[in-house]
């Protein structure tokens, strides 16, 4: 399948533009006219500058207004297609764009549109070009895809052909199937955008909020599946107006576009083999191994300094966790309770230590474990995951991995795998069953703007999930929290973003200088055992206000013994529309940096807690400012 | 007239929250109750707090789907209210806002609404509370005051009352004139908040992008009129959801909250007296001098050093600047074209001394021309204006000034004023009347938070109006334009800001630490005239791309003669909808700061070009990043 993106989907000035398409991989590029209006160089050398760089120029756009314009105007209009065509000549690109028109004084009459568009093709035609007509979702007459191929089938001109784009249809929750009905070959182009499913003015809605495919709610296969079906065989391109993507680095966006045209080629094979179609040219899409069933998190990789390494150590011990293990060769210790295993590495010259000298005391890898690591990092590097390879001593086993958009590593570690025989010496007697049984999430600080790029990184190489985005409120600006998680749901990663300087995110960012894991919830059975424990071992507790607990109780039915063992313990609570129920409690930050939650979840319970982060993040506003203490109870 | 504010409209934690109300000279606070929950204070302390800061506890909310619960549910939400009530009892508040039901199973005969509202109406007030009703905009089946008045009026319980908040009722395009037939004392509460007109979904709309009175769309005083005619006398309170709010530091944005409900109440005070309403408590509104009428820029004063201050000197020359006086005993000079005053300024130990060491090449003061100065600042310092008095020597003319909010200076210049003949040795000979005619406009480049601070400091101390905002592409970016000006136009402030790090705005804003002047735009009668002495002078002009006139030619009738002139003198031209043109063109910015726009107008364009922002920035990213130019003609 030909690749291709619009310039107006990345930042920067036209050669920026192209630089970046081209590396990203790009086959081709849409030329949007403003790029070429503001370039301070001819289209000749445009032209030569994508030759150089082994990209076509797939399509010059947009010609607006022009069907069924004032009578008056036609003549006027047609001269200025006939400079257009001199521009598209000399950029050497035989296709252009024509939206329909959106004025308020065009006319509907169909066949002075069909007599427009034919008079437009043969202008066209007798200079070897062709025109894709697309509806605009706010076309005045003309939006949607059925009207424009009824025109172009009555026209019925060799030059001209349907242009189709996913947001105009989906935005209108039009039904793309009778696509599939439209001969291929009249199909001259495929424009693809997702978007976030908002209730807001549809024009405006398209010029800021597109996003890349899987990155919003619209469901791309069942789009791009009836286009395949009917035989198209052209160019898939994207378009996308995005406020954060004007903004963003040209070349790392430009990757994230390829890959989500990478994914929705995947998916849309997948719709395509359910529905058992008869496509046969489903072929021309993207294939890769399909993703590994994920069977939860093997370990987590802490990257510390000796002096950290032994705080840390004391932190965890004091949770419950036990010294299982030290490396044979490295300064690498191993910490375990029930299906929770750490590793605390301090070794000097070790990916590890880079990172700590780059992040401080940090989450530097994370190992999942999966059915086939073999086929699981196949598909990684196929979606453009960059895999990993450090330095491997004798005696240890070499585990596959690839690099999370943070730079941390990601170990994908076969199910059947004995992780820690080869590297650590074991400690025989170590009881590792106490309260603590697994790691039910991690959360995850971003920065604002780069929370699409790792949802689709998650949803592409390692097929997970994403939830909703959940909008909360911090003491000093407004956090925003979705959710990715492996299919089944043994791996939980809540991602959080905020646009404020001085949230509890933004501070995790700054203390971080970059991503980061902020916390890590351990799942137990009995939360009021595992937080007396906790709190008899010394760990630091967050605070939570009585007042939280007044409004429990003029909620929920609870009695007043329970409020209080409830507010003693600074237990969160919450239940959910079906019965579930929450307990969470949450430490004190180890330096400033992560610190841990302990979680239980009863009758199916399956969200984060959502209405309490608010009073989370005021406790740890509170916290961070060293504000002193209410006495409690 | 009470003020009040909710503490949802301020960021912080609650003892911040409230301490910004009251330094900004609030009356009563509205205590949001989340922010109580999240608060480590018991709700004795916070009444102990407000007690100590002088400001009343105006209001509690809010109490949420409590009228036409499900038959079911309504004894556990009657103890839920009586808990509640506890809470305001020790809050030493009496009045709770009761927010109508907004769940999908709520019941909507009106009786059991009206019947209800009468019991809890009757539990309050067996303790001394009352019940204000307020129809939620999504309310399930009550969303206008009017079916709110008309539950009151039936439930006819001495403590439940209505409640209003403006924006549940513009939201939906309510006609708020009945207002004025309700009793006054039946009316217990009235909440403000403009915002700007969204076609979006109202929930969202409320709570993220609402804002203080006179930043946004609605008619306040339009809404405000009938409640003063009504009678009512009780608090006037602002409660704004906004994204922005919620992370603005509390104490300038608090400030705003007050200056919004002044400028608010002046406004309805005009249209009562335009109305000739016989509304006798119209008194109780804030009154000030009415804003001067203006007659243009005297002067601009630029803080520069002794080097820079030649260097500008120079520019302005080649400009058709003369240099026309010195300062009797500063080292300060005049330059001045036509009706154009510039005053170079680069005295030690001065304000421009301390605003150029703040901020580098910068413009210091705007002087603008008045009626009557004295009335000005009164009018300004009643709307907590810092007025400034600078440092005065024997022979000066004393100035009365304002801080603008970036702390340069606006001068309040009495219009038959001798302004340069008391400081200046004015050159006899020098020939002032040259192309450039008068101070067009100053466009400013502001913190991308600041925007809706600066429109109300224009509105309220200067009466300024302010156009609709547009929003423009920098390659790097958005950028987000809205222009103030003083009526009849003589005076032109258009602000931009961009909330992302690499455009021309985000440039100037590092460029100067802080706000500041971007460029100033001088008016002529004969565009290709100037353009072509300040080309000849070697004033450097920004390079447009040729691409550009290739456009004009496609979208205008224009001969090629005209066209190549155009394209030689690097001028763009726009053309609005009524004939009305403009002509412009840019220089290079000096020292890397501000430049100046060279600009004609015919016909009564009124803009500012907004259709050839995106080139101009264009131009201007490739001027910074030092790109070789187009060979050009």
């Amino acid at each position: 399948m030909q690749r291709s993106i619009a310039t107006v989907s990345l930042s920067g000035t036209l050669p920026e533009k192209l630089d970046a398409i081209a590396a990203a991989g790009f086959d081709g590029v849409e030329i949007f006219e403003n790029d070429l209006l503001y370039y301070d160089g001819s289209p000749r050398e445009i032209r030569q500058m994508c030759a150089d760089l082994g990209i076509a120029i797939t399509l010059f756009q947009p010609f607006r207004d022009f069907e069924g314009c004032r009578r008056d105007r036609l003549p006027r209009n047609l001269e200025r297609a006939e400079r257009k065509f001199d521009l598209m000549q000399e950029l050497g690109t035989d296709l252009v764009l024509v939206c329909s028109n959106a004025s308020a004084d065009s006319v509907g009459d169909e066949q002075i549109l069909i007599d427009d568009l034919r008079l437009l093709a043969e202008r066209a035609g007798a200079r070897g070009l062709r025109i894709g007509y697309e509806a605009l979702a706010w076309g005045r007459h003309v939006n949607t895809y059925q009207q424009v191929w009824n025109i172009v089938r009555q026209a019925d001109h060799p030059n001209l052909g349907v242009l189709l784009d996913s947001f105009h249809t989906l935005s209108l929750k039009g039904d793309p199937s009778a696509i599939a009905q439209i001969p291929g070959d009249k199909i001259f182009f495929v424009q693809m955008a997702d978007a976030p499913i908002l209730a807001m003015d549809v024009l405006e809605w398209s010029r800021h909020f597109r996003c890349f495919p899987g990155q919003g709610e619209f469901d791309l296969p069942g789009f791009l599946a009836p286009i395949i079906k009917s035989g198209y065989t052209g160019p898939l391109s994207l378009e996308i107006f995005n406020d954060g993507f004007r903004a963003a680095p040209p070349r790392a966006n430009a990757a994230d576009g390829l890959r989500s045209l990478l994914y929705l080629e995947e998916k849309t094979r997948q719709r395509l083999a359910e529905e058992a179609s008869a496509a046969g040219n489903a072929d021309i899409l993207f294939a890769t191994p399909p993703a590994s069933e994920y069977d939860g998190i093997e370990f987590l990789e802490f990257a510390v300094d000796d002096n950290l390494g032994a705080k840390l150590s004391h932190w965890l011990e004091r949770l419950g966790f036990v010294k299982a293990g030290q490396h044979r060769s490295k300064n690498v210790s191993l910490l375990r309770q029930g299906d929770i295993n750490l590793i605390l590495n301090s070794e000097p010259y070790s990916f590890a230590h880079s990172f700590f000298e780059a992040h401080g005391p940090s989450l530097c890898a994370t190992a999942v474990r999966v059915k086939n690591s073999a086929s699981a990092l196949e598909r990684a590097v196929a979606y453009k995951g960059q895999p990993y390879r450090g330095l491997v001593g004798p005696n240890e086993l070499e585990l596959a991995a690839v690099r999370a958009p943070d730079g941390s590593l990601i170990y994908l570690v076969d199910q059947q795998a004995d992780v820690y025989g080869t590297d650590f010496n074991l400690q025989p007697g170590a009881v590792i069953g106490a309260g603590l049984k697994r790691i039910d999430h991690m959360a995850m600080a971003l920065p604002a703007d780069s929370l699409d790029s790792w949802v689709l990184f998650y949803k592409s190489l390692l097929d997970f999930e994403a939830d909703d985005e959940v909008v909360l409120p911090d003491p000093y600006g407004l956090v925003k929290s979705r959710a990715l998680r492996s299919r089944c749901s043994s791996i939980r990663l809540p991602l959080n973003i905020s646009e404020n300087r001085n949230t509890a995110i933004s501070h995790a960012l700054s203390s971080y200088r970059g991503s980061g894991v902020h916390h890590i919830a351990f799942d137990c059975d009995d939360i009021f055992a595992q937080v007396s424990r906790a709190k008899e071992a010394g760990v630091p507790l967050l605070d939570i206000p009585l007042n939280y607990y007044d409004d429990l109780a003029a909620r929920f039915d609870f009695d007043d013994e329970f409020l209080s063992e409830l507010a003693y313990f600074n237990v969160l609570y919450d239940r959910d529309a079906q019965g579930g129920e929450l307990f969470h409690v949450y430490t004190e930050p180890f330096e400033g940096r992560f610190f841990f939650e302990i979680i239980q979840r009863k009758n199916g319970y399956a969200g984060y807690g959502a209405a309490n982060v608010a009073v989370r993040l005021a406790a740890m506003a509170k916290s961070r400012s060293g504000g002193l203490r209410h006495a409690k109870l």
